[in-house]
């Protein structure tokens, strides 16, 4: 390990906070969380789920998931964020595969280059701790919406119907009452 | 043209206003100008070049270089904006790809479809007016460095030095004496 | 034309993308868009309006109506955005005076002194350029206020009723349908 | 006095929070401070060297200097604020005659339109209080210019040179000595 | 009295403008206000409540309540805003200690530490110009509640209903008017 | 496990990414990142010593490490966040136990109460883990004050010299060695 090296992996992976969530802009919230206070949120929902579903008996490897949670976003410390308009546009392929060559080039510099297995893991839903935090992730953001929308913001309908947003949390029963009992409360 | 359609297009056009420059960020400027700010800035730019180089003799379509100025960054309205390390890792082509379509399916619904063919001769660089266009993208981004230079931020040396952003001038005098003033101001 | 002059004037009117348009801040919208911003969409607007207008048989020279809109609040860069109160309270004559010179001294540096003659056209309405710009002026800050009301900001009401904003739209039939599919949209 | 009315005079002035001063976005400081955050730094200002005065024995009403101070600005929730540069070019006789109105306008709505007294002595230095508070005003600038120039910013030599800013302290040995100091702290 | 410490001691307590009032961002207004624009408003409401009670024959020393109402919060530039669920949890007690004892030393530094015991006029509600000062300190976050609100934010209905908020008006009929007013324009 | 009690716990943890890191603001440092954004550093960078450590024969319990990373401030949501010199006057104990209730009762509603014991590791060092965090809080303060400061911020020499700072990392020889690669990369 260089530690110069390491310290500007740790460099670019903080400039994360710096990198406005783009989705938000383009339904008018402003000022609006960075892809770093995502990833919080993304990481600290698969704690408390993991926690939960173990309770119910699920086999998850909680470190695991945990790393899977830090490292899914810090590609986009080198791509930006792109929201889903966005992703239709570009497509897909290339945005992975510059994502998981970012991904892997901050991992090579941090002398931890194995790590980009666990985003893999992410990106192709190919483990039980994979698939919680693609949940978690797009939990992550209808949490959020509901917590814009409550604070005045009028034009997140869209993304409460966006069913892309939700095709990630089939096999989780806690994740489907959360998603009712917000649907319930935005009714209000 | 459709108003209810024609409406929403300026809706999108105008979402340029909430893009912030990513570009900036990357670097740590906060807060910093839109898309739609950086596209006034162009636009301008190409007005002062363009009678500049008519009263040396240079033979320009005007109307044709302000349109192109006004078109060239509508597409990052559906695309969002992507720094120079963004593009490397995604690759330029299917973004560009992904930013033609976007910039068609803006003025199909604005009921204008062959402006598109203007927001071409910027891409390919093949009229004189989207050389300079061109041009004045880059030497706005120069501009724009300096000042956040002169204004304190600590950390723009890089764009300076990019060759990328110096490359489009050619053939355009007056645009090389002013960057030649830039750097010199600079050294003071 | 003095290189250094022209980078001082290219200084100020890059100003334009830190002058918040204070019409916003006044009725409680935070953050607000940029003179900068809004001149971009006033010279996109013309753009479209002049193109489908010509298609409608007007005759209209659109570079001098795109270099109008481009050149139309660049005398903020030095007087500042004065909203409709504090126009009212200054009076309408020191700030047109005001602004001229700035114009003036601006276009000066820049080497281009014979272009205030455009601004004049967009203050006296001497044109069908200057009317047009006119209008776009306008009609952009209606759009952007459909906008913001929509993204949830509430206090809004009054720059709809403001007999002022919609007085210069005579003459222009796609303007006033589109007010009207405004009006409608804000209804629902 | 009608209570609606005060609210709404009340709901003008706090429109000050919202108010950015001028001055600093000119230079290029951002995000800046509001005219209510500076307003209530003069006020500050006002009752420390009012106490140091009176201990050397000056007479001066506190009451007096105290209500100047917070009277100040108020004029610019209807107004904005307007840098220098601004009322170079509007002129300083119709800023002041609107300026004298909105304060007008305000006290009426809040039921004391005898306080306008105390914002002509302001605007006349025709009082120690007023004289006073106009002192502690462009001192409060070179304070914040000092403490912005400390935290980064690059371009505010202009303020510490600019001569209408340092004119108003005559007569108030205590602000010369702050002054020379700040000079004094920065040349380190 | 030392010129440099009485120039930290100005620094420190323009740091206010800096402080955001945490309240708000507990409930989803962003941008906020400093803690400085809040002084301002008390500071401006205290001197017209004062005039106003004076003209009802009230007995007030005005000199002393707008010195308790630009003092009340200076302790915050050390201490930071904490919002109500702050102070129900880490206690009143040691945060009063602490903040008695920050206004002690920013006025200490400034050469004036007598002013502390008006400090404790506001705390101890001990005359009626501190009982003025904290009632001022209420209604003016109940009115900037309702002036956001109006703007569009949609969580502040807590603020409203908080008991604690409105314990302060006894004794001020013109305050309580002034509240029955708000009241009954928000039910609009 | 009560749904709407643990979207009320969510929407708590959720409320940090608009708590401002209130040490920056102390510094002159705006806008600046949230107490999320530096939660989201500090576990990242826990996942990243853990991986490094572990390669060098330490034994430590991942999970764990990463658990206590995500859970060290999420008190902060109902506190707010406190920088050194707040602490100083309000005294460590009380904000301590204060912070301790957060935790409980936020974890509590989440149906999660014994998590509170990975919240104590930290606070009191009393495991490897815990330990490790409390390292990474510290190194990830310093190297965002490094990026700062690289970025134009220039009132950042005091969090350098801060020994309360750099206490938290004997005993990590890889931390140690990070600090003196920053330490050297400033004096550049």
């Amino acid at each position: 390990m260089d530690v110069k090296e390491l310290i500007d992996a740790l460099d670019e992976v903080l400039r994360l906070k710096r990198v406005p969530r783009s989705g938000w802009l383009y339904y008018g919230v402003q000022p609006v969380e960075s892809v770093a206070d995502h990833s919080f949120g993304v990481a600290f929902l698969t704690l408390l789920l993991a926690e939960l579903l173990k309770r119910e008996g699920a086999e998850l490897d909680e470190a695991r998931a945990l790393k899977i949670a830090l490292l899914h976003e810090i590609g986009e410390a080198k791509i930006g964020d792109l929201h889903l308009e966005s992703r239709d546009y570009i497509g897909e392929e290339p945005i992975r595969e510059g994502e998981k060559r970012a991904v892997s080039d901050i991992l090579d510099k941090a002398g931890l280059p194995e790590l980009v297995d666990l985003w893999l893991e992410f990106e192709e839903r190919s483990t039980p701790e994979g698939r919680l935090v693609r949940a978690a992730d797009k939990l992550e953001l209808l949490l959020q919406a509901y917590i814009y929308e409550k604070h005045g913001y009028g034009n997140l309908e869209r993304i409460f119907r966006e069913k892309r947003t939700r095709k990630n949390f089939e096999g989780f029963k806690i994740i489907e009452k959360i998603i009712e009992e917000i649907d319930s409360l935005r009714r209000k």
